[in-house]
C-alpha cells in the first residue's frame, strides 16, 4: 500500500506554460480570432476539444475542422520558435532523481503528445524506465480521469494511493474524478486559492518545494 | 464630491501582460538568467527597481547597471516583435467612451513610459483630453502611490473619492498606499483571491464587466 506520485508535465515539471499561452494567442489572432491571454492561460492543459469549444464560444461561432487543424499546427510551429529548448522547473530533475533513488513509485501523465513531449522528457532526464502516459494512450484528455487512471494502472497501484501533482485546475479536477488526492503547484501561474478551490490538498510553489515537503504528504522520504 | 476612476494600462485596458512576461523571460534567459514564467508574471507592473531586485535574488547575485540596461532594451525589442499591435481588452474602449459621455472623471496611471505606451493609448482611442500619468511623471513607480496621487491631483479630486482599476496586486497595494479604493480585473491573469487579498473591493473579469457594474461601485451611470 505504498503511496505513488503522478505528475503533469507542462507547468509542473517544465517551464512551458507562458510560451504555450503566447503561441495559442498568436495562432488564434492570425486566424482572426483574437482571444485574451488570461482566458487562454486558464484553459491550458484541458483537452483540445474543450479548448476549441471555449474558443468557439469566445468568437461566437463554431470552428471548422480545417480551422482547428490549421490553428493547432500553427501553434506548434510558433511554440517551437518561441521555445527551442525546454527548461525544467526548479527542483524538477532533483525531485525525479530523489523518487528514483528511494524507489518511490511515480509516473508522468500529460495531455501532450509524442514526439512533441520528447524534448521535455529529455530535459528532465526521464528515460524509458519511467512510466509516461501521453495523450495518444487514452481516449479522453483532462479533466477526464483517463490519463491518471492509465498511469495508475501502469504503475500497479490503487487510485486511492496516488497523489497527482499539477499546476492547472484541470489536473486537480481530473484527479478528483480519478479518486486521487492532489497537490497544486504555482509554477504554471495559477494562484494558490484557485488550486485549493479545485481540490488540492496542499499547494507548493514548485517541484523544489514539493521535494522538501514530501513528508507532509505522508511519504517516508 | 463626485467619484473618479483611475486606470492602470497594461493588463487592465490593453492585452499585453503575456507578451511582456514572455519578452522578459527571453531577454533574461539570453543573459544567462533563466527565470520561471510565473515568477515574472507576478512581478509585472511593479517598479523596474523592485523587478530587478527580484531578478537578482532569483539568480543569486547583484546585476550591474550595464546588464540591467541591456536586458531592458532587449525586452523592449522582443516585446515589439512579439506584439506589433496593441489590442484593447474587451470593453475597454466602450468603458472609456461611456465615462467621457457621462462626464465621469477618469484618468490613466501607468508604470509604462512614453513613447512605448503611445500605441496602447491610440488603440484605446485615448486623446489629449484624457489625463495620462506615465512613469516619467513621478519619482517612484508602483507599488508606491506616486502615480495614482499624481493622477488624482491632475484630475482635481480627493484620494478618498478615487477608485483604482488594476489587474496586478501592485496596483491594489499602491491604491491602498494612496488612500484609494480599488477594483481588481482578472484580465492580467491573477486569480480573484489574489486580488481580493490585496485589498480589491470587488473583482471583475475585465473592463466589460466593470462597465456593467459601475452602479455596484456607487457610480450613478
Amino acid at each position: 500500500m505504498a503511496q505513488a506520485l503522478i505528475f503533469d508535465l507542462d507547468g509542473t515539471l517544465v517551464d512551458t506554460v507562458y510560451a504555450h499561452v503566447f503561441a495559442w494567442q498568436r495562432a488564434l489572432a492570425e486566424e482572426g480570432m483574437p482571444i485574451e491571454g488570461w482566458r487562454i492561460h486558464r484553459r491550458i492543459g484541458m483537452s483540445g476539444g474543450l479548448f476549441t469549444r471555449g474558443v468557439a464560444r469566445e468568437v461566437g461561432r463554431e470552428l471548422s475542422a480545417d480551422e482547428i487543424e490549421r490553428i493547432q499546427l500553427r501553434h506548434g510551429t510558433i511554440f517551437r520558435e518561441l521555445l527551442p529548448e525546454r527548461r525544467p522547473l526548479p527542483g524538477a530533475r532533483k525531485l525525479l532523481e530523489h523518487l528514483r533513488a528511494r524507489d518511490i513509485v511515480h509516473g508522468i501523465a500529460t495531455s501532450g503528445r509524442r514526439p512533441e513531449i520528447d524534448l521535455s522528457l529529455d530535459a528532465l532526464g526521464v528515460g524509458d524506465d519511467t512510466v509516461v502516459i501521453d495523450r495518444g494512450g487514452v481516449a479522453r484528455a483532462k479533466p477526464e480521469p483517463d490519463l491518471f487512471l492509465a498511469c495508475q494502472a501502469a504503475l500497479g497501484v490503487e487510485p486511492e494511493d496516488c497523489y497527482v501533482a499539477g499546476d492547472a485546475v484541470w489536473d486537480l479536477l481530473a484527479a478528483r474524478r480519478a479518486g486521487m488526492l492532489s497537490v497544486g503547484l504555482r509554477s504554471g501561474g495559477y494562484g494558490s486559492d484557485e488550486l485549493l478551490d479545485a481540490g488540492a490538498f496542499r499547494v507548493y510553489d514548485d517541484a523544489a518545494e514539493l521535494l522538501e515537503s514530501l513528508d507532509e504528504l505522508g511519504f517516508d522520504a
